[in-house]
């Protein structure tokens, strides 16, 4: 029990927990939900846990029309002996409230949004799978819900949290994708809403998405918005590229998000010695480089995959095939690490890991 | 009854109709909704219209993560003669589609659209409000329900219109605004999402409007994305400015609405006989202009005010003062006109009135 005394209403049937094969991505979901309210006279109150169940909005909800939203996620992992595991959630966390700032949404005091999620965790404790790379996905996420269609913030909200056990990512070993540079459809921009964790980003990429997949690309790699000539990120991740024995990821410029994976991948460079360098990077550069042979490795960071090598990157056609489509070293150790701290099979050097007892 | 046939249960009890004075912008609804939903095996189906009730979703629709959805705003008017009169509703449900084709949204029959609101609208008649000024908002809007945590577009939806009796805008004859030009936020870049109703753009937006509110002004005048030079619109109206003689305002250039209103007040000064270019305009050269006393007027166009007179255009504390603060003579004779048309004073010589028996 956290010092919050969260409510807790126990759900009478639990559901069945789906089997280890059955397991995918944001499918199933726990028994709980972790459920705050917040009023403008009252700020936040009534946190409560309470059985997984639909919500009850009025439909002039200004979450329906005007999108003022914001999310998170990260993950709980289960070690071999049995412990739970957060990977870094004070850094999610303090994303949210930077995300709640620009889309003006009243910070979370973060330690509550801590306790909330390690309680609402420990009770579905055994949703959590144990077979290597599965996980809990944790979902927290603010909607607004004041029935009201002038355009201007909420006076009311909710923060909310929900539970999926989510399977491996690589089902078969860690293996490079084929990603497709969108040169027509942009992400973000600055001044716009690219740093922050909220919905309306995520709605305008579905169309490049689609395109993508529709030519047989897993995801996409953006440019940025102003001059279609700088990479930004790939999909849900941030990126990486190694030329020339150096490693090279775009600045946070205010319209790429500033991923928890990115800033450990750079960490746990730093720690190897292996020199890492975040600024701009033209796509014109990666041409060059791929051309003179210097293009080493690429890959993809985020909570999902952890690290996603990149075997072609296809720009309108013109393929650049990346370490003979094979998973490059940095890609395959930093991967091997940053999941051997996840999992506990490797000490946590860098004070990552938060427990849930 | 519309070749439709859609379902009507009607409400039990009917709610008090809010009076004349406490009449606003979107804080009452009426009786009764409609709802029609998607599955991508079934197509748009089962469209009917209920009672005014909450939306029951799971937490892990789409809608309250990725944002997937897309809204329209239009009004029924009373004329004096107890007509009840659409205005241009069919280009309302065009724009809807061209925004659900960029958001990846199912796209509706445009026929089945336009029978729904009628119907919607002609059980509600008692609903909208006589006096002048006042009208019904028609609020229509799609929501993706699926309940999945994957980025993609969702397989199914709920379309819903909602209706709310609304004041008269200006309640002391029309009146010009203060607005403030926006420099470090930006609303929309071609690319994005910014020439299509989608709520992503107004979340984004609100930090700069809470900004300009905090220092008295009404709206911002927001400027592109790309070089923050160009004029693009005024907080969620399009923009006009005449100078020596014509008048001007932005072109659609993919990042700014195609408003209703906007096409409707370029038809009108056509009919006059007023020059009207729609081309790009940098505030460098507004404020020139204005050094030069040849800033005429300025207006917002939109269906909420019709036509918003701009009295100072505020740039980072240097003001420009438009028309000594006075409505002008073309933002009086198009409010006068397009209102006539709208409440049946003046003849539609456009044909943009649709009739509700
Ligand atoms: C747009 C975007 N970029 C990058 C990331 C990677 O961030 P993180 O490493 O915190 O998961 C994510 C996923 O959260 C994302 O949605
Ligand atoms: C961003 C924005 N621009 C312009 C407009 C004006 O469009 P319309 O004249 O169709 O109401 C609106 C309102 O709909 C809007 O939201």
């Amino acid at each position: 029990m956290s010092q919050y005394n969260f409510t807790f209403s126990e759900v009478m049937t639990k559901k069945p927990k789906p089997l280890g094969k059955q397991l995918q991505f944001g499918k199933y979901f726990t028994d709980h939900m972790f459920v705050m309210e917040y009023h403008h006279q009252k700020g936040w109150y009534d946190g409560k846990i309470i059985p997984y169940q639909p919500l009850t909005l009025d439909p002039a909800s200004m979450i329906f029309h005007y999108g003022q939203t914001v999310f998170e996620g990260l993950k709980a992992y289960k070690s071999k002996d049995g412990e739970t595991r957060l990977f870094r959630p004070k850094e999610n966390i303090n994303r949210l409230n930077r995300s709640n700032a620009r889309m003006c949404i009243p910070e979370i005091d973060p330690d509550l949004a801590l306790a909330a999620i390690k309680e609402l965790v420990r009770i579905e404790n055994d949703w959590i799978p144990k077979q290597e790379g599965t996980s809990l996905y944790i979902r927290p996420f603010i909607i607004a819900t004041e029935p009201y269609l002038g355009v201007s913030a909420s006076k009311q909200y909710k923060f909310i949290i929900i539970l999926s056990p989510v399977g491996a990512y690589y089902k078969e070993g860690i293996n490079p994708v084929r990603i497709a540079v969108e040169t027509e459809y942009i992400r973000a921009v600055k001044g716009g809403t690219g740093e922050v964790k909220t919905a309306g980003n995520y709605a305008s990429s579905l169309i490049a998405q689609e395109k993508a997949e529709a030519s047989g690309f897993a995801q996409v790699l953006w440019l940025d918005g102003h001059d279609k000539k700088y990479i930004e990120e790939v999909g849900s991740m941030n990126v990486f590229f190694k030329i020339d024995g150096e490693v090279i990821t775009p600045e946070l410029n205010g319209s790429i998000l500033p991923g928890v994976t990115r800033n450990s991948v750079i960490e746990v460079l730093r720690d190897w010695g292996v020199p890492v360098v975040e600024r701009k990077i033209l796509l014109e550069e990666l041409i060059t480089a791929h051309k003179e042979g210097r293009l080493e490795e690429a890959f993809g960071s985020g909570t999902a995959a952890v690290i996603s090598p990149i075997g072609e990157l296809n720009c309108n056609g013109e393929a650049l095939i990346i370490n003979n489509q094979e998973t490059g070293e940095i890609a395959k150790k930093l991967y091997e690490t940053i999941t051997g701290i996840q999992y506990g099979h490797l000490e946590d050097k860098f004070n990552w890991i938060d427990m849930i007892e």
